[in-house]
């Protein structure tokens, strides 16, 4: 095991560089803790020329990262180029298919690839792990996969997009709009390329279907995720949560019902005292509930250079020790097609609409939601100036289809202005 | 690896019970995650007659869990008999000999004897894990040697004892002495035999050193550990404490400072909107500052039979899996013998003491405070009854030996009745 272990390191960004950085500052440590040293053989990136704050001169170069995947003096590929396909999934398939044990930060491509290249990676003998992949620094692959082994997991939560959480803590704590905290974000370098992966739940939804994959031994559906962006979510449906206790996160889902497998990234209502609801900032938090160890949480930067490269050496260490691990927990060919739940489990709704201030319309509401067979928790009608007045309501546990029949029903009432807001109140 | 991994489990208490019947309950998720089975081969405990509301018919028993450890059917040696000497010890020692692995929750056992197992282990080709020993269901043994494997620690802390936190959680909420609250928390069977072990802080203590050891490459050195336990803090400081934006916490901190390592398990004063200042109950938790990582926290259950047995499980389904490592995360001989630092670094400090109601007392305080170079950052006398007052210091960063110079100065005065409380206040 005194043989050193070579990374070929595709992918120079923030990340990209940290993982340098901490390979060559660390070597000492790395080699101590590994029992052998951990080296770079040979990086890849777009740009050669670029000053990344670090010294590559004593690595070979690649234009092409298959190139570098599959060179002789790689052991480990380490992929941080990000994408669901193009150079990405052609590196690590080539990679894999070369024998290389893959490290990755790249939950888009596993979201969509996951299962084959886990095939893949077990047909070579080969390790593919993605710690980077899910909640930044926070070991939530290794603790759900090795850790919390012997448990049944009932239910996998998380706040794991960063950019999402700032945005939504900006607008409760300074007060901003949806589109000030937004473009706020934007000017710190918070948002992704698309920002749509951030603020849409794609990115969130990639990370909770590798997450669900893990918990419930199933193949990786990320089609199934039920997706809600944060868009909808106004500065005044924050402070109606906040007055009632809550507040609103873009909050992760999965669980195993009697109904198939529930997945769902959506804006959520989630108790404010509670840990989730505590979670300021682009802070990321997953919590798990075993049958065996209850609730589990962990929290942790979601992003960022330290953070992301932390965990990608996690998955380097591992490889560097001889830990040699199923790519999702279990052999790929264990892993079952997951039936999609297609609807969440009866949950209490917050509502918020405009009614119009004409005498009769809150009774038409509430005999629309009566007949949805939506039973009112809460009810009330607050100040106001225009000619339609916002009504909030808390619903007691309703399924999904009650409440659409119930919105559908209050639009054909004439009495509602616009689109009510709805978002699921998690309990925790 | 389709051969079965067999246990041998010593001690069938609670978590024993738990353990067995994860191992029978789950046979097919466990084989599936391992890719081999899982089985027991015998057990061992003190009454063979007890109803433990599991079948243990179909396993060998040994009165003697020595004989159980060096059986030829056992692969691992489950040791859950506790004790830092004795049969724990001897068993696992001869387990070891025998070249089995040994999984166990015993951090007694491990704070005073860590360093020559862990060689025994090694000396053998063998593993010795102990994710069940510190913190309960919670992975940090696994999260601290494997996930943050990249990082230098900075800081360890955590609140490692769900008895203690009980206690100062009770007088709080409820308003209880600290001794209703001991007396409450007696009742529901959450007091060690010793109750010591808890109040005392001396099993939260070998808590710290362990994670110490792993954190700082240092070997387990738990006789350095300062321990203060609870018992000095009463109502009105927990009071006094939330009045400023605190709560009182039983509080493990390991560092490696510039004058060595700093372990510590005192009652301290964390701010209470932090995730250690939110926690309440029985729950753990427990905070690494990684100097790439940052801040990772991790909270859950820190004892109970389904939490602690599914950290048993989470270690015994790594050597199921091959996944073998080291007790410490390097090498038992590249552990280095920690220098104690002997003195906690510069912090503020809470007092609370009693002062003479005369005129000039409380001058005095304060120019004994000034002689010591010991700054007051708030300081205020309340309301009183008899004649003494209670007088309320908060300091600026000190160090222990001026505080205590301090502390001995105002003894002096004459103008102070009984002991005065001085509590860290730590920053988060």
């Amino acid at each position: 095991m005194s043989q050193s272990l070579r990374l070929g390191i595709a992918g120079l960004g923030t990340v990209g560089a940290g993982v340098v950085k901490i390979v060559r500052q660390k070597a000492t440590l790395l080699e101590e803790r590994a029992g052998r040293p951990v080296t770079i053989s040979a990086v890849s990136a777009r740009n050669r020329d670029k000053d990344r704050g670090v010294n590559l001169s004593s690595y070979a170069w690649e234009d092409d990262p298959v190139k570098l995947a599959t060179r002789d003096d790689v052991d480990v590929f380490v992929e941080l180029m990000g994408g669901s396909d193009g150079p990405a999934k052609a590196a690590t398939e080539a990679a894999l298919k070369a024998g290389k044990d893959v490290v990755t930060a790249n939950k888009a491509l596993l979201a969509h690839h996951g299962q084959a290249l886990a095939e893949l990676a077990e047909a070579n003998d080969c390790v593919l792990r993605f710690e980077a992949g899910v909640a930044g620094g926070i070991p939530i692959i290794k603790s759900l996969t090795e850790g919390l082994a012997g448990n049944d997991v009932e239910r996998v939560m998380g706040v794991m997009n960063g950019t999402c959480n700032y945005i939504l803590t900006r607008m409760e704590d300074a007060g901003l709009s949806y589109e000030e905290a937004f473009k706020e974000a934007d000017g710190l370098g918070y948002l992704e390329a698309d920002p749509n992966l951030d603020v849409g739940g794609i990115d969130a939804g990639h990370k909770l279907s590798l997450l669900s994959a893990i918990a419930f031994g199933t193949q990786v559906n990320f089609d199934a995720v039920e997706l809600e962006g944060i868009g909808c979510v106004s500065i005044e449906d924050i402070r109606q949560a906040a007055d009632m206790g809550y507040r609103i996160k873009l909050l992760g889902v999965a669980r195993m019902t009697g109904r198939g497998l529930e997945q769902s990234m959506t804006p959520c209502l989630v108790p404010a005292s509670s840990p989730l609801g505590q979670l300021a900032g682009g802070t990321n938090m997953v919590v798990v509930e075993g049958d065996q160890v209850g609730q589990v949480v962990l929290r942790g930067a979601g992003a960022g250079e330290g953070p992301t490269a932390s965990a990608v050496m996690g998955d380097v260490m591992d490889i560097a020790r001889g830990l040699r691990m199923t790519t999702f927990g279990k052999p790929a060919s264990k892993l079952v097609p997951a039936q999609p739940a297609n609807s969440t489990p009866p949950a209490p709704y917050y509502l918020r609409l405009e009614l119009s201030d004409k005498p009769g319309a809150m009774a038409k509401i509430a005999s629309v939601l009566g007949d949805a067979g939506v039973s009112i928790h809460r009810m009330r009608q607050y100040d106001h100036a225009a000619d339609t007045a916002p009504v909030l309501i808390v619903t007691h546990k309703t399924t999904r289809s009650s409440l659409t029949e119930a919105l559908t029903g209050m639009a054909e009432t004439g009495v509602v202005s616009g689109q009510p807001v709805a978002l699921r109140i998690e309990e925790l």
